[in-house]
């Protein structure tokens, strides 16, 4: 098995997580949060959106939350910005990268955002051209790169001309992700090689949801492709394993304890992640969505 | 990648799964799962144990499942016996395959059963013996190959080692076990191919917990060496998710999930596969551990 040997983890639950959840979540308890996965050594951290409150309550706290935080060095901090307006207010933050966002199923990006996927796209050229001129780097989040609610399966056709549209307006690098977290093994690479067309295997980052406890197995299956950017998210913030139908980001810690098993480095203290997911949830009221961190956190307890 | 394009699923729900359940299961209940999932395609079931009650009240009604079920044709029911009056007590209710059993750990092994592991195994000369003059197939479990919960980890060499005493005895099978669920994708490999040195890849079946998260990425990497056999839980009985340091079979449904969205043929049917383990995990009254049964019930409540 010949496997990337450094794995980059990019922890998105502070946004893409906490986004998801139904309860409020203090400014101070996300910095707590954005704070502790530095200390265990994310080097990546997805922390807000720039989203109108009026869609997105748990994020109305972006300024508040960015201008809160001790950065530190080394780490890159990104935000997602749905357009003009949104990056406008993220600059006075000073993000170190902006997320842009597109799918790959028609129909959900008419359902979810009132356009076509090449309409939505060129919206974003404004905004990616403004990071550009700022300095500031773009990454571009890709959805329902296998399935889709509507839809069904995606055909890696429509990965490649999300990704080919993605790169035209310079997005830098995109993320392939199994945005409801159906995709199986072989799904998952067909989609990457697809994107393969547009962006080289250092520009690409996978992000998959363990709805159907799929995750890790298709984490390696993408690092067999030679991809080693991935997402997660810290205790599985974004979808309580409890809850009805819940689409959970992949558990940083369950990708964090593989990674670690087969030798590959992540830069990150596990001990200290399981600590971060165990201070969230017990914010939330609600335990890790983590099985790496049940376990760990039941062995601690003897 | 070059996979399998049929894998045989034994699931070992009703003992491996229903042995480690609190509270008592009425016979009916068993002969009930064993026929919802011979309906739904499992051409093999372990079905239980003929160990004395006094250590594993739930197998006592051994002979009353055994004799309760109405046998499918083409159905392999497999049943554990820890010897040689074990072995006798099974026989009358003529099991297509026994199932004997021994660690990769020597401490596990002097822990749980007192000996070690050349005497364990050596102990089990007889059953197999009087196993195969009776025309019944005999299954070796090996336990502990990648982990102990004592020792740790278990080297490549002892796996090697116990499947050659299996080897020499006669069983003409075994399955790698990852007893405590702690294995990645790689180690489980080193397991799997220190027991080629003893029996060819037909001949073996991978045995992957969840407890860790990591049995779909460890069942791919199996099936990337050819393995196509494979143990698993329905409605991952044998480990309750919501408990403390539960150590869970795998879902049998995660399984087929996986192996269905690569291609790979099982002859299971998951929705009736879904329904058996919605039933079990109704009597026993808690959610189903399987994370694709519980992806597909949400569903289907819309």
């Amino acid at each position: 098995m010949s496997l990337p040997s450094h794995v980059r983890l990019i922890d998105v639950g502070p946004r893409d997580g906490l986004q998801n959840e139904k309860q409020p979540v203090p400014a101070a308890v996300k910095i707590e949060l954005v704070h502790r996965l530095q200390a265990a050594g994310l080097k990546e951290i997805e922390v807000t959106s720039y989203v109108s409150p009026k869609w997105v309550p748990q994020m109305a706290d972006n300024h508040e939350v960015m201008q809160g935080l001790r950065r530190a060095p080394g780490v890159r901090y990104s935000v997602l910005t749905p357009n003009l307006k949104g990056f406008e207010a993220a600059l006075r933050d000073r993000p170190d990268e902006i997320v842009v966002f597109g799918a790959a199923s028609e129909a959900f990006s008419q359902k979810n955002i009132n356009c076509s996927i090449a309409e939505s796209i060129e919206r974003f050229a404004s905004v990616v051209a403004a990071a550009k001129a700022a300095g500031i780097a773009v990454r571009g989040a890709m959805s329902c790169t296998v399935g889709c609610p509507y839809e069904g399966a995606i055909a890696p056709e429509r990965v490649a001309y999300l990704a080919g549209l993605m790169k035209g307006i310079g997005v830098e690098r995109v993320d392939v992700a199994d945005t409801i977290g159906v995709g199986t093994p072989r799904q998952v690479q067909a989609a990457i090689e697809a994107t393969l067309a547009h962006y080289d295997i250092d520009h690409i980052s996978g992000h998959f949801h363990d709805t159907y406890g799929q995750a890790l197995a298709n984490t390696l299956a993408a690092l067999q492709m030679g991809v080693w950017n991935f997402q997660a998210s810290v205790a599985g913030l974004g979808g309580c394993p409890y809850a009805k139908g819940a689409t959970g980001n992949v558990a940083t810690e369950d990708v964090v304890y593989m990674l670690h098993g087969m030798g590959i480095e992540t830069g990150i203290d596990l001990d200290a992640l399981v600590d971060a997911g165990a201070y969230i949830s017990e914010q939330l009221g609600r335990p890790s969505g983590s099985r790496v961190a049940r376990a760990l956190l039941a062995k601690r307890a003897g």
